[in-house]
């Protein structure tokens, strides 16, 4: 008997098939017995009548506990009413390992418990449909990309040294030198634009940020494309699309796990392209009438985006922030003195900034500027410098952040459950 | 005039458009001058014929350089004989930024001198050729296990404990505590295995070796996949499904590239499932006739690899490894006390190991003496014991290091070509 996946009963009915899984529940009436046997590609109702199944099976149910493993057959058959369409009129039942007082029941239980368990609690219907959210979106970043004619480029963990400021790298012994640990592949992915043209990195990146907020991870994961020949305004068409297809291809091919989730979909289904663009300074206007404190020419701060982002059905743009506020290597506009060629993209629903970047600096005596003032090593950029040397070229580009992009597409109030074991600070365990 | 790529100027035959890009080469002969122009995307040749395009352009001629930035404009026609099929009747020639003395030229360089150029390097025609087959075999990774139905599972950098020794380990400080960064994400794949069934990881993993060969990188890309209630046979099939797949896709989307990088298609043709198996005895039979130094139970060196792969024209799987020589986690065979149910595949042509993978020992006590005789801490696998107390079951996985396979797909002589920024021991720069 060929042993298949609850996924895949439907290309069987009718057959005998023999399952493997772990159960999810049981509950019985009379002389019929309920198993809904889970075995991560779905669930599936199985149903034992005494006198038609197996007497041991039948009485095997008393072992039965919450996440024990055990193997079933029996004949598939189609039922609209049951989770997944289909039913199992099950003759046998095997225990073939327990589960004693399994940690995670229905009843509530404290974040640190849950986290602390995270190895147990992702086998819940709640974390397995963010998984598998997370996972079509990472497709379709990838699809996105490729199907445009990128080329990925994996950019490298170990950096020989610190490119935009010291405060949250982590070192580690590169051997008898040291290295950091990558907080970004955009240095690298402007040197591959150049002998690709259109180019993407997607890997984890570093952050060692003491901050403990729903949007802060250590560790997460970063798309970062960079395309030559590519200014400012090129730059927000690209992110436009690519943020819509994200959020379009979920709501197409995970529409029962986001009702799984609960979320609002009909607010997904307004985030198509184009999306509102504000000069940093109309942002500041709108933010200064409800945060009269905010000052002109600083970063905005979680509310401040909130504040702007909440006037709009989709994600929007802020561009142009001042120089100041910005890395060495973004472009000022030399139509308009310190305000860089920068782009920010805030979600919707006050999630915030998924999406930085912008077009950068091409002139090698402005960028070794650049350099000075943000108190940088010019030594540390020799590699980067030589890319303005040899043939410079316009180019821009952007980072997506993945957690937060799950974050806001799943609905969730906080960044721990959009990656399966996260890295916060204070944790890092499981 | 839209900007448009030279991938696809075969959609535009008969317009004029404008390209960006950089001087690949020039050649003079009279009246005509001839730009070849490369930009990424592809190689395009440009014709200007005195006369027939701007005087100012046909002079500009004189300042071109290896790799200098230019914009052109003409029209595009079909021409059989040029690299891309078509060509360029070119009008205009701007020279947007100069390239004094690139340094990488047609003349030969040596080893040390590319690798401190390689952001330079990357541009030239066998580079771009490797990175495009790279960026295929990533697609048909992901894709073979994304059309099965397997969940992919990003693991962590960051772990709290050295789970296979410490001799290879990169350490870094986690705010007050201390961390390691991962070698393997298999541990984590198998908690996501009981939560989603079919699972994987893709992600860098780091090994501090102090080995200059031509095989190992300090930092390498793995894919990781991890089946519940798969044995030992189940995952071999798996493997060698895999394996086929990515080959026959790399022959079928990338002859261009291989051909320019002349590698032997035909060897790789040949690399169709099922696979040869061979008991370690089997193997180590093989090796002894040309080896007589090798003790039985140790595990194989490059060499003795070698000579085992080249009795077959497809990659050979060696199973049933001395329990002795792998990880703690590799269940014994019931059957055949001291050998484990493990699997590595090996290349062809010489291309060593580039699977290795096998059945995980379920059983809680089995287990603990594994760890105990390890010489490993119990409390840092509590977690991972958690697995065999709820619901314990059968799994298998294995993984692929992908830089090994891009060399052997390739017929790269050294793995360093294969990754855009290597990290090599001794290396960490650019």
């Amino acid at each position: 008997m060929k042993k298949i996946w609850i996924a895949d009963l439907k290309e069987h009915i009718g057959q005998t098939i023999q399952l493997s899984g772990w159960v999810y529940s049981t509950r019985s009436s009379g002389k019929i017995k309920f198993l809904l046997l889970r075995d991560g590609t779905g669930l599936c109702q199985c149903v034992y009548f005494r006198g038609e199944c197996e007497e041991q099976s039948f009485n095997n149910f008393e072992q039965l506990q919450q996440e024990c493993m055990v193997e079933i057959s029996g004949t598939v058959r189609l039922e609209p009413r049951s989770p997944g369409g289909v039913e199992i009129s099950a003759k046998k039942l095997s225990l073939i390992s327990s589960s004693n007082a399994y940690p995670i029941t229905p009843k509530e239980h404290g974040t640190d418990f849950l986290m602390n368990h995270r190895h147990l609690w992702l086998r819940s219907k709640r974390q397995v449909a963010i998984m598998r959210v997370r996972h079509e979106i990472v497709r379709a970043i990838r699809d996105f990309f490729d199907h445009r004619g990128f080329t990925l480029i994996d950019s490298p963990i170990f950096t020989p040294s610190a490119c935009e400021g010291t405060s949250t790298l982590f070192e580690t012994k590169y051997f008898e030198e040291k290295a950091f640990l990558s907080q970004s592949g955009q240095l690298y992915m402007e040197a591959a634009a150049a002998a690709l043209g259109k180019v993407y990195c997607f890997g984890p990146t570093f952050r060692a940020e003491k901050s403990k907020t729903r949007r802060h991870l250590i560790e997460f994961w970063m798309v970062e494309p960079e395309v030559a020949f590519n200014d400012l305004y090129d730059n927000m068409e690209l992110a436009e699309q690519f943020v819509e297809y994200i959020v379009q291809r979920v709501l197409k091919n995970k529409s029962e796990e986001l009702k799984s989730l609960e979320r609002n979909t009909s607010l997904l289904e307004k985030i198509k392209a184009p999306f509102p663009r504000l000069h940093y300074q109309e942002a500041v206007e709108i933010i200064k009438k409800e945060n009269p404190d905010f000052v002109d020419g600083n970063d905005f701060g979680g509310t401040d985006e909130t504040i702007v982002s909440s006037k709009f059905e989709t994600p929007v743009f802020v561009h142009h922030y001042p120089s100041a506020i910005k890395a060495f290597y973004m472009k000022e506009d030399p139509k308009e003195s310190g305000s860089s060629l920068s782009c920010d993209l805030l979600a919707t629903e006050g999630y915030g900034e998924i999406i930085g970047g912008g077009q950068r600096e091409e002139d090698l005596s402005i960028l070794l500027q650049k350099i000075k003032e943000h108190q940088l090593r010019e030594e540390d950029f020799a590699w980067y410098m030589d890319l303005r040397k040899y043939g410079s070229f316009p180019h821009s580009g952007f980072g997506l952040g993945v957690e937060r992009t799950v974050g806001w597409i799943c609905g969730l109030p906080h960044v721990r459950e959009t990656i399966a074991f996260p890295r916060l600070y204070g944790r890092n365990y499981p």
